[in-house]
């Protein structure tokens, strides 16, 4: 038993340490900038069972879900963020990017084939795509050159997703009228381009969602008060779904993660 | 014990090499095609025990299933499907097809009494009936023409299975009326005929909902966008429920999906 | 611990056999057509454990329930349906009825209570009262006399049951637009009086119900177009409720279920 | 183990046949007439593992109850009422009066400590309290004096609770606009007045709850016909909640209760 | 296994007794008052299996917890209140306040990693920040002044929770629209300054809620009265969310909550 344990232990380590990832990984920043790339957001709750094993095998669990994220890192780019203690629906999350929803699949399929995916429960998965943008184009030049605002640098602690569906009337309102409420969204966020990045996935018919909104940032107050600047524009009539679940959380790397769980 | 096993596991190959499908099995172009057939969709999420049970078992109860599955090949045809990793609702369904309802129940009951059976939980089950086009002999000829147009050929890796209900309003309404609505609909399936399949199934009373659409397709985007048309049409001021559940998944022989839960 | 089991088997079968039926029994064709009559549905699903116990334990648990049948057959009647397959909600369903709830309530309890009864899920109890027909008095003579017509005769192999809620609007009309709306109602049935036979229970007060409409048929696609011609009246604007859960399944002796049950 | 069994039941018997009811006991008339006095209904649904205890143990745990019952004789007043077999949502309910609810509080705490109480879920606790009516004094006389007839002597088998929540419009309606409806709704009650025993609690900010409406009566097919009176009247339209969950019981004495879930 | 519970129990002792509370610990007047302070309100559920644990190990399991509380006591003040027996949704909950959310995680995450944490399901979150009074500056000096009113001193023995989430009209309606509406609600507050204590946190994105309002009282008679007067002004008609959950409990400190757990 130890043994085999032990072996476990060291493919993984094995995987881990000869990878060339420079070479072999998924183009990480072309999967997180162009259109047409895939976003899974798979969310999962840890089985009480889990915590009640012993150390020794928490952490050769912990190695064979190193392996996987490797044995996918030519398709997929893997990026983790702990929910526990902030949300009592799920304690963390993967979202996974790549050119195929397969991919998404066959990297999360074998996620939740390993030993530690054997006391996971998916409690959650938002699929979408990202896309050119839609309204941007048509906005004044002055509101253009102001969404380029880079957010600025340093680490981002937190995370924010929020699923969003429109309502009927949204959609059968014309390209203008919608560009014209998607102007005053745009100018509510202007002032937090600095201290929240955003990003956008489109999931109409892939999901039963229209959106999948993900945010970070370093000052959670300046989201509050990026929200409520949403709330008061007139696109917030149509949200038929903002949130619920709004996921909160905190990014961490997967060694990170994996290490507080083996605590 | 491994006696009896390999007893199952004989018994269920001798029943599918013996089995002369071409003559035995139900007319599946028929099934298919033809209106008055009864669709059950039977969606299934696994045990957390399962996935500890060994491989042998897995393997055995594998083969018991693939024994039911011939031995209603007489009178259903049934067809898997992978939801596992994109979505958290489930992890696979099977579509059955047969003319009477009682055939459906019949070939799920002896699924759900297979040791694998009895690892899974029903989730969800959609019941239909297939029925001949009710707007499109009232459509003008162009657009009855344009969609006769072919599926492209090649395989469809995708698929997307999305319930609706409509309101109290939208059945008031007159045939007429509905069939303007529905015209518009149409219109923006046109571009998408090529590389999204669809079934339509019709379940008021059988269900609580009154349409079970299913697509297959190779391309997500090009869905994503036709759901996106779809939501701009008069028609979709009607859909009290849309979706929930979406299921997205990818289409698997009954081999595939055995062999990744036997893994 | 065979013993014991073999007592209960044998008393099972003795209560069973001795019992006068004919004269013991409680008068099933009044309780079926009088008003005045309480009827009990209680949905069930059976316990994964269930299927794991032996043959024999099945077997004997299930001579158990049919004494508990037999015990309350002169104040009860009960009638039994397999949902299995066709229903993800649960696996069978108990129409009890009898002069008084209390009875209902004793012989489900009692069920409950058998070796049987710790295995299964009570997942939904619809409660009402059977009453003289409000509306018909009123209706036509035409319509009067068709509604008269007697179903078909022959097996009906189906059962569908919608439970039912109206909207405040619906009560506070006066009796007269209610008479009109279903009188609308009632002339969308006529149609499928051959083929689908139905009974009405009033339930307002006695669960979060108003209506539970009981249907058995042996065409499942009439049932299907008599529900389209219903959600076609203005009555249906009205139906706060309809289904949610529709039970769809088939009609089965306690024997043929306990026999499935007991594979 | 027999030992400390044998001990708590002699304990239990001890604690009962000591406790001078007459002098120690809550006075239960004045807790249940006054005004000001609090009221909890703390609904149970047995766990499955409950019944497969054996009778020894179940009855020294039913003993437990009784004394915990006792303890609290002083502070509280609870009754007992049976759901089993007419609900799906639960087994049974106690409910509970003090002058405060912190003493509810205690005793249900002691009731779930209990051996029993580890084999039972908490499914839903309504809170409330008593108060002097609210638009009885500006009803006119004759409806005043309709409402003190006495309900006719003889037992009540059955007990119904219906939580009850009030839409916004309701509130800001001013007192005389809520006395006119209130009036309507009193009106329709009259027939019922020696049938159906009513109480009636006030529950905005204790719970999520405008109102807890309590109900015994002997005859089920009045009290169906007294809730579609009251759905008849203007009132109704301001119900965002009725019932959801109706609980439909009947009256027993703790001892009843516990003999039949030690059966 | 006695020796390494004793030790846990005298680390744990050790840990408390040496901690020097009045220089550690974080500033709780400052973070009870102050605005930009992060408050999360952890709810939590005990498992059934923790109540069948000896007395010994649901001893040093509590003394584990009280390390825990005394470990993050420089960046958190986590204040503890029962519900079990006045909620059936959860047993007690933790509001934990400090300068960073993250600090409010790291807390809960040590929390749940204990031997008691194992043991307790988190059924609810709710995150939110304090701001300074957003609508009080407009008020009338008369209302602002009566605002001041501070509770009546003596020990507050109930704590309740209201959730609540505002339309999209109530963002959109401009400050002046928003501050009359809230002037109505301010007042109707007045009477109840005195036996009522609230306090207001912000949500909009950090959770699936808009505020969390938090009250004490010794008098839940007086809440509820203030809660109808509540319900009767313009405001009221903009709570999308009010409640559900409501959270009604009692406030005990941690080695009170941890005795009743131990019992």
């Amino acid at each position: 038993m130890n043994r085999s344990i032990l072996t476990v232990v060291m493919i993984g380590l094995l995987v881990w340490s000869c990878a060339d990832t420079a070479q072999a990984a998924a183009d990480r920043e072309k999967l997180l900038k162009d259109p047409g790339v895939y976003g899974s957001f798979a969310v999962f709750k840890i089985d009480g069972d889990w915590w009640r094993l012993d150390k020794t095998t928490r952490g050769s669990a912990a190695a064979e879900v190193k392996a996987i994220f490797q044995k996918h890192a030519d398709t997929v780019t893997a990026d983790t963020y702990l929910l526990r203690g902030l949300s009592e629906k799920a304690d963390f999350f993967v979202r996974v990017h790549s050119m195929e929803m397969l991919n998404n699949q066959n990297f999360l399929v074998d996620l939740m084939g390993t030993t530690f995916g054997k006391y996971i429960q998916n409690t959650d998965t938002f699929n979408g795509i990202t896309k050119m943008a839609n309204y941007v184009p048509a906005f004044p030049d002055v509101l253009k050159e102001a969404m380029k605002t880079p957010p600025d640098p340093g680490p981002k602690s937190y995370v924010i997703v929020v699923p969003i569906r429109k309502d009927a009337e949204w959609w059968i309102t014309a390209q203008d009228g919608r560009g014209t409420m998607m102007k005053e969204h745009a100018d509510a966020t202007v002032t937090y381009l600095k201290t929240v990045k955003r990003k956008l996935y489109h999931s109409s018919g892939l999901d039963d969602l229209d959106f999948i909104t993900y945010f970070e940032t370093a000052k959670l107050d300046d989201f509050n008060n990026l929200v409520i600047g949403l709330q008061r524009v007139n696109e917030n009539h149509h949200n038929k779904q903002f949130g619920s679940p709004t996921l909160l959380g905190t990014i961490h790397s997967l060694d990170d993660i994996l290490e507080i769980f083996s605590r």
